[in-house]
Parts: structure tokens; C-alpha cells; sequence
């Protein structure tokens, strides 16, 4: 027998859908994989050859808190957003994956409460679970592309157990980017709570039409409450690379998660040196990357409103969407699309959405697509979606 | 105000010094570094090498698990010992430290007990604390080595809460190697109160004496309790590149590992690549480095031997000893070696044992010295101690 927190932890609502998809390879039928957040685009080479550089003859212990040269790395990049930001505010953590977890567990003691806006990425749960904590629900609509909702909706969720609001803009699973007045109202709100706010900003680059990024970093006002959990996994193509940080102006939480940094001696040393070349880069090459996943958004978003009963609005950020379909159960539906469809050999991988929903029932008529491939096998990709939307005998 | 759990967690009582050290070298004074357990041994240039020849044009995730081929070369490794281990049975995790913090989030929910032999790894209570546990210390003493107590004094400190034993063979911090007797008797009394083994074997190469290995692995009736935790760090001289992995044949505790594992997502691939260079080496590395490291422990144990007042067993394994001097307060002495000593312009800076133990109280007339400094470098380190001892103040 084994820990209730363990056992009762869900097993990941993406990846357990794999030996499907391995069955379906084995059969012979392509799998065309939007299910997860894996860019196709490499890894930037100066990343590969600083780590190919690697020099030492010996591979020690480094600073629990992040090599400086790498957090000195952060710093100048946080200056192309205007942030001012010190080495001695970031922790290096082992991928965003650890900075989530330090975060929640920074703030919040065991059976106290977080509130997340629905869909959220499900490894919030996972963290919740293994810090022994609940993530309380504000649900976010399809309908209205998934904005965050007024305020005292949210209001209506803070109780004495309430210890952060953590959010996510641009959004995975939705690509929704949050405005700067949505952003301010959740700032007055922790303010007028006392509550921390936590902020994954990993999608940073990842904005479309112009749309503004607005980080929870640029509201002096709330700097003593805001943490910001980052990672170079989607900004460089780098998921495998295990750097990530967390960024926060207290002291005292900065204190806390050197405590927590100290507890597991150091992150990885080689990938450090990789991450730091990816930090120099210039930002022309966000730009080239913004294009491609621009144009990859347009050619999914353009197929699926070609689908009649498929709900979306068009979302500006990151390389996700959540789609409502007209279907009755995405659980359903997705290991239905790996068990017994093809349409010329081929088939489509996706994420059903209750995985990314705390409250009961949500999202069983969603699943989220990640636009990770290249255009034209993303345009392939759809015509195969659409084809199984009009066979699948589950469409409601 | 950051939560409890952090915030009653301890600092690092080995990174604590740190400071102090820095502020000696900027007086010129000379540190030998006993403190920490951070090997000068070049990492070998197998693994390095690996690392240069990194390859792939993108760093994607990989399997949460860790890489096939590195988990079937760690199983290759392991018949060298005569232990079957398959690849299903492993989990490779973010440094040894992942794997102890796993292993304690699946064996017991907060508020649960867990039992240690102290002294202990300090990092052991950072774990506790993230994990909301409870670590129930039963004391080892100098004078018999610190060999484990009789079976009824553990016996005695088992209660409804209780969910593990935890030992680490060879020891850190004692550097004592426990019997295969020893472990047997562990190893029966867990079956009969049904609790889990956590089998800390990261100092398994560093043996001398020809003092025989036993893994908690060798145990089949145990098999299904038994969790080992392990990593690459001293065994290959790779503190730096964070891989370990734990071992269990129940497979409800892989399956907890699991769920853990995903929801970091995968731990770090480059490093991992290295470290399959390593579990590749001959065994005639470890020769090698055996022989360097019984110089050292000679070394060490002849000099301290020769001063009046000193407690301490020959010790057989790892790099570490735990010595008794004549002292009231072993965080003074190591903070006043730095501050206030120097011998020809040179200092030690020894690890106070105070926090290795969980007892108010105990290892205040305690250090733990690594050797892991060249012999001719140990050698002077030594005669500095020694002339120190001669002069502290606060000497009983």
C-alpha cells in the first residue's frame, strides 16, 4: 500500500493515452500528434554547441540558487521587456516543472488553497497533490475565449484558506493572452486579499496579431506578492533540457525557496550552459519562430471553423487550443480516433480537456490541440480531423 | 509570510559556513574544504565525452521514466553486484535527491513517521519537512562505530504511524559499512510491521578493507518493500549532472513513482546521455578510486588518532567521518575555525554535526570531515586541524 496523496494523484490526462497511439503505429496508421506541447522546431545550434563546448573535466556541484553567469543571463533578457530584474531574485530550478512546485509550496501549507482559472495545465493538480494542497476552480468559456471572468466571481472563491492566485497568460491550454486590465483587476484583488499571485509566463513569445504582453512583473505594486515561474523548455525548443527559474522581488520568498533550492543540491549543470546561450540570442529569433506558429495557428483555426458545432475563438498566444466540439465525451472520442479510425492510413493524436478541469464534468465535449507541426502536415493533420468528426458515431 | 512547512525548514547546516569561508579567503587565509562531500576526482572524460558528442538538433522531452538505453545500462551495471534489476523496476529521477523525496512521498502521507539512523544526511529532514513528515531518529554512537543499535531499541520507536526504515550503507555522514547481519535484522523486523525499506546505496563503490557490500536489493523476501535510492554524483565524480534513479520490484510503488516522475515531465536528457557513459565504464575505474580514497581515510584517521581527546572508529566506506573532540559546541568551532583561526595562513572548514541529527542536543561534540582533498593537500589540512585544536578556546 501506498500514500493516499500518491495514489490519488491523477496519472498524467496527456500522456496516458500513448500505448494507444503506439498500438495504432504498430497497426501501420500514422499518428499525427497535436496532443502535446512538443515543438518540432530545433533547438536554436547555439544552444547545442555551447553544450558540444562543454570544457570542464570535472562536472561539481554548482550554486543551489543557479549559476550566476546564467541568472546574469536572465537578467539582460528581462531588459528587452523593460523588467528589471536582479540575479539574487531568480532561483534556477529543474525545469518550470520545480518552480511550480517550489511556488506552491512557498505559499501555501498543506490543506490550504489556490485559485486557478479552468482549463488550466493539468501538472497544477499534480503539484497540488504532491504538496498537499486544493486548486479551486474559476471556470473559463469557450464561448468568450476563455477571458477571465469578473471579478467577483473570483471574489466569490477566496476563504480563509485562500493562499495565491496563479495564472497563466498566454494560456496553455486556451492561448488566451489576458489583457492588461484583466491582469490589474487580478492584481487588486491579491492586493485587497493579501494573497500571492503566481504567474507562469512560459509562453511569453509566443503572441500573435500584436497582441501586448503584459507581465505580472510590471505591476510595482504588487512586487512583494508575485512570483513568476518560467522556463526555457518552449522558448528555446529546449523541453528536454531541464532549466527553468522562478522570479520574485521578497525576500522572504526567495529565502524560502533557497531553502527548498538547497534541499536538492543544484540543477543541471550542463544544460545550465546551454540555457545561457539561449538567453544571449537575439530576439530576431522569436520573431521567426512567432511566424511559423502564426501561420500554423491560421491554418488550424481556418480548418476547425470549417467543422459545423465546433466552437472556438481565435486565441493569440502560445501553440495551444481548446475546442468545443459536438461530441458528448473527448475521453471517448480521443481513444476512439487511436482504437478505430484512419482515413488513409492515418489518424490524429489530441489531449480530451477534463484532464485540464478541476470541476466535475467540464470539458468532456473539448479537447486541446497543439498546433507543433509543420504546416503543411498540419494541414493534413485537419483534413483527417475533420473526416473523423463526421464518422465518429459518438457526435452529438 | 511564506508557509510553515518552509519556513520551519532548516537551512543547510553544511552551506551555512559558506560566508564565513569566503570571508577568510578574502582575509588570504588558505580554506581546505572538509565540509562538503564534493570529490576533486576528474569526472571520467567517458562521460565528458559523451556530453561533447551530443548530437540531436533538437533537446525534446523524453520519457518520464528516463531513457531506455539509459536504464538498461544501469541494469548491466547492476549484474556486476549478481543483482537482476530490470529496466520497468527503475526510475530515473533529478539527482539522488529526487529519488530519496519520491520515495518518501510514496511511502507515507503527512503527518506518517519515518525511521532513521542519526546521524544522518541532513537532507533527509529537508525531504521530511517538503513531504510533511515526521523522521523518528534512534541514535548510532561513535564509540561502537556507529554501527546499528540492537533490533529492540528500533523496535521500540515503531508506532500505528509508521511507514519506513531508512539506511544508507556505506553511511554518510560515518562512513560506517553495515553487516549483512545488520541489514537482515532490518530487514525482518520491517516484514513483521509491514513497513517499507529505504535503502539509500549511493557510496555502494566506496568500500575498503575489502569489507563486503550488501544491497537491500539482495534480499528477494523483501522485494516488495524495499526502495533503493541512488545516483551518479560520487560514483562518478558527476555532483553536477543531476541524475539518479530509484529501484523497487513492487510495482505499486513504481506506479506511484510514475505519476511523480510525469509530473516533472522527464529528467534532464544531455546529463542523462553522460551518465549512460558511465554505468558503460569497467568496474577497474572503481579500483582506482578506491585506492585513492583508502589513502585519504588512512590519512585522515592516523592524524586525527594522534590527537589526545579525539573519538573515532576506523571507518569503512563513503568519504566521510564523523570524529568526537573534546569541544562543547561544534558549530563554534567550525564558525571560529573561519573567523578567528589560522595556522601559516591557512584554515579547515569542517561540517558541525549538530545537523545530522535530529536529537536537541546530540553531535555537539561532533564533526563530519570528507576527505576528499589530494593526500599532500589532506596531509597540511590535518596538521592545521590539529594546531587548532591545540589553541581553541572552547576546548573541554
Amino acid at each position: 500500500m501506498i500514500s493516499n496523496r500518491v495514489s490519488t494523484m491523477q496519472a498524467s490526462p496527456i500522456r496516458k493515452l500513448v500505448p494507444f497511439a503506439d498500438a495504432a503505429k504498430k497497426r501501420g496508421t500514422y499518428v499525427y500528434h497535436l496532443n502535446i506541447g512538443q515543438p518540432d522546431i530545433n533547438t536554436p545550434p547555439e544552444i547545442i554547441n555551447a553544450i558540444r563546448n562543454f570544457s570542464a573535466s570535472i562536472i561539481p556541484y554548482g550554486y543551489s540558487q543557479g549559476e550566476p553567469y546564467l541568472r546574469e543571463a536572465i537578467c539582460e533578457y528581462f531588459t528587452h521587456y523593460n523588467l528589471k530584474v536582479a540575479p539574487e531574485q531568480i532561483v534556477v530550478t529543474n525545469g518550470g516543472s520545480e518552480a511550480i512546485s517550489f511556488a506552491f509550496s512557498i505559499v501555501a501549507d498543506p490543506g490550504q488553497e489556490i485559485i486557478a482559472f479552468e482549463p488550466y495545465y493539468t501538472n497544477y493538480n499534480s503539484y497540488a497533490s504532491t504538496n498537499d494542497l486544493k486548486i479551486v476552480p474559476v471556470t473559463t468559456k469557450a464561448e468568450n475565449g476563455f477571458a477571465l471572468p469578473p471579478i467577483d466571481e473570483i471574489e466569490s472563491r477566496i476563504t480563509h484558506r485562500t493562499r495565491a492566485i496563479l495564472l497563466c497568460s498566454p494560456n496553455n491550454p486556451t492561448g488566451t493572452v489576458y489583457t492588461r486590465e484583466e491582469m490589474k483587476r487580478v492584481v487588486d484583488l491579491a492586493l485587497k486579499h493579501k494573497l500571492y499571485i503566481i504567474s507562469d509566463e512560459v509562453y511569453r513569445e509566443f503572441i500573435y496579431d500584436g497582441a501586448g504582453y503584459t507581465s505580472m512583473l510590471s505591476f510595482p505594486e504588487a512586487e512583494e506578492r508575485v512570483i513568476v515561474v518560467d522556463s526555457i523548455s518552449k522558448r528555446y525548443s529546449a523541453c528536454g533540457a531541464r532549466v527553468g527559474y522562478l522570479v520574485c522581488k521578497n525576500k522572504e520568498v526567495i529565502g524560502g525557496a533557497m531553502k527548498l533550492a538547497q534541499a536538492r543540491l543544484c540543477p543541471p549543470m550542463v544544460e545550465q550552459v546551454g540555457a545561457a546561450a539561449g538567453f544571449r540570442l537575439s530576439f530576431d529569433y522569436f520573431k521567426t519562430v512567432q511566424q511559423e506558429y502564426k501561420r500554423r495557428r491560421d491554418i488550424m483555426y481556418k480548418e476547425l471553423k470549417k467543422i459545423p458545432g465546433v466552437v472556438l475563438e481565435m486565441p493569440q498566444g502560445a501553440f495551444y487550443m481548446v475546442v468545443k466540439l459536438p461530441i458528448a465525451d473527448s475521453e471517448d472520442f480521443a481513444r476512439w480516433l487511436l482504437e478505430s479510425f484512419e482515413y488513409e492510413k492515418q489518424t490524429v493524436m489530441v489531449a480530451p480537456a477534463q484532464g485540464f478541469y478541476s470541476t466535475t464534468g467540464m470539458g468532456t465535449d473539448e479537447v486541446r490541440m497543439a498546433y507543433v507541426l509543420e504546416c503543411d502536415k498540419l494541414e493534413k493533420a485537419m483534413k483527417v480531423f475533420g473526416e473523423a468528426l463526421k464518422v465518429y458515431p459518438g457526435r452529438i
